[in-house]
């Protein structure tokens, strides 16, 4: 999906909504544990609840590999539910010397056709760009994360710039990439650091997980986080997905998630992009 | 395996070779390509060929992951194939906000039983410390690396400690994690500052990535890298994989393996450590 068709579908949809589909076979409803695959069954009712308000769907590796090869089947099976106009993304914070991050853009964007990946910076640019050789397919660089541990190196001050490592990141990255193919993730917890994170990189869609379970507050992102395109896409995943526990789960979830849909609309209303 | 049974290992070889099974479907030799699972055959032959100079395998999972669902089966193959005197690491660069990088250490401490993943350290301590709760688990955290874009965060000087990252990294990381869980990735390409980066961790166990095709000098990351227990893990995965294009491969790649550890002897013996 290229930058144009996802502006459209947010204002479509009058929503930046991406929900996380973090299944966890552990915390999924017992009604479900029967069928064959209960992890593609339980996002498959999500999907179906929730796409009415969802613009993106982000999918985190970690909880389907954590059920080895079976898991990464209901990876696969997933991703080819998600409507066609839907944005995707594989949170795979993948990232490694170049011959080998090629090998990854085949597996995400050639094997499965995810529209984007979340991408470890450490390793500089050879381990980055590879992933930008595929046309309308998206990196999505770690900034600042939603983490405790965010704070460990993300802040450290470069001597010679004066800038702390998060936005030597973002300015670097700027340089490899044009805002139609490079977003970055932003943790939902650094709020308060928003307006001047958006100055770092004006034209580029962030990526704001850590809203819901993390405690991440949505008002004060959407107004300093927002850009004559929106900008955002924030994403919820324990809050909307085990919203409830039972058999009423998918309904809960689209409940959850058209709350958040609500208060986006206003945001989006209120700086005039509708 | 533990850091004792490494080391005794290590002594019995009389070697620190760790051979990377970066196995990619459009390399191995054509006579493979008609059997079920061609990758699994080539890492089997390969294994047959070169455990008794191994001690360690490191299977990079892009390069199973390309192959979707059908790669990370083959993965799971060859590493119930490797010996359980052989030391194996799961080369995934992995690393996520706690809850998920628990799920990690799932997929690759249960799900599998690899000995060792190596972990980003972008996100920071509790990104981390999930895998560390696996005992007799490692984690190998990237410090400094092999490839070019090393050099566009990892070495950004701190205005507070005057501490380049990657030094900052190693430091704080054994904060958090003792000598028997906690090896750090030095590329070959550093071995210039080998002696300087074995100062910040006199105790710590390096993987060393780089040798071979990357162009890394054995010789001096021998010398200078070396500590009382060895403390090195070397890999090499190209040069020794790729020996040969023929039916001859596994004895190419033999032949290869065995050349480096004869060079690696002679640095066990010198630093009296056989």
């Amino acid at each position: 999906m290229n930058r144009q068709e996802l502006i459209s579908q947010i204002k479509k949809k009058k929503s930046y909504l991406c929900i996380g589909l973090d299944t966890d076979i552990e915390k999924i409803p017992d009604h479900l544990k029967l069928v064959t695959d209960p992890v593609f069954e339980f996002n498959r009712q999500i999907i179906d609840a929730t796409q009415h308000v969802a613009v993106a769907y982000k999918l985190n590796t970690a909880f389907y590999e954590a059920n080895g090869t079976r898991g990464w089947e209901s990876l696969r099976k997933t991703l080819e539910y998600i409507p066609q106009n839907c944005f995707t993304i594989a949170d795979a914070k993948r990232g490694d010397i170049g011959n080998t991050s090629a090998l990854y853009a085949r597996a995400f964007f050639e094997q499965m056709d995810f529209d984007a990946i979340t991408v470890a910076p450490y390793m500089g640019e050879d381990s980055v760009k590879p992933f930008l050789l595929f046309k309308n397919k998206w990196v999505i660089l770690l900034a600042h994360t939603s983490n405790p541990g965010s704070a460990d190196f993300q802040l450290i001050e470069s001597k010679v710039t004066d800038r702390r490592l998060y936005e030597e990141v973002m300015l670097k990255a700027q340089g490899w990439a044009a805002p139609d193919q490079l977003m970055f993730v932003v943790g939902a917890t650094q709020a308060e650091k928003m307006k001047h994170i958006r100055e770092l990189a004006p034209d580029c869609f962030f990526l704001v997980p850590g809203v819901g379970a993390q405690g991440g507050d949505l008002d004060i992102i959407s107004s300093n986080g927002m850009n004559r395109d929106c900008g955002l896409l924030v994403n919820s995943s324990r809050a909307i997905i085990y919203a409830s526990a039972g058999k009423d789960f998918a309904k809960a979830a689209a409940n959850e998630a058209e709350r958040l849909q609500r208060i986006m609309e206003n945001h989006l209303t209120t700086k005039e992009l509708l």
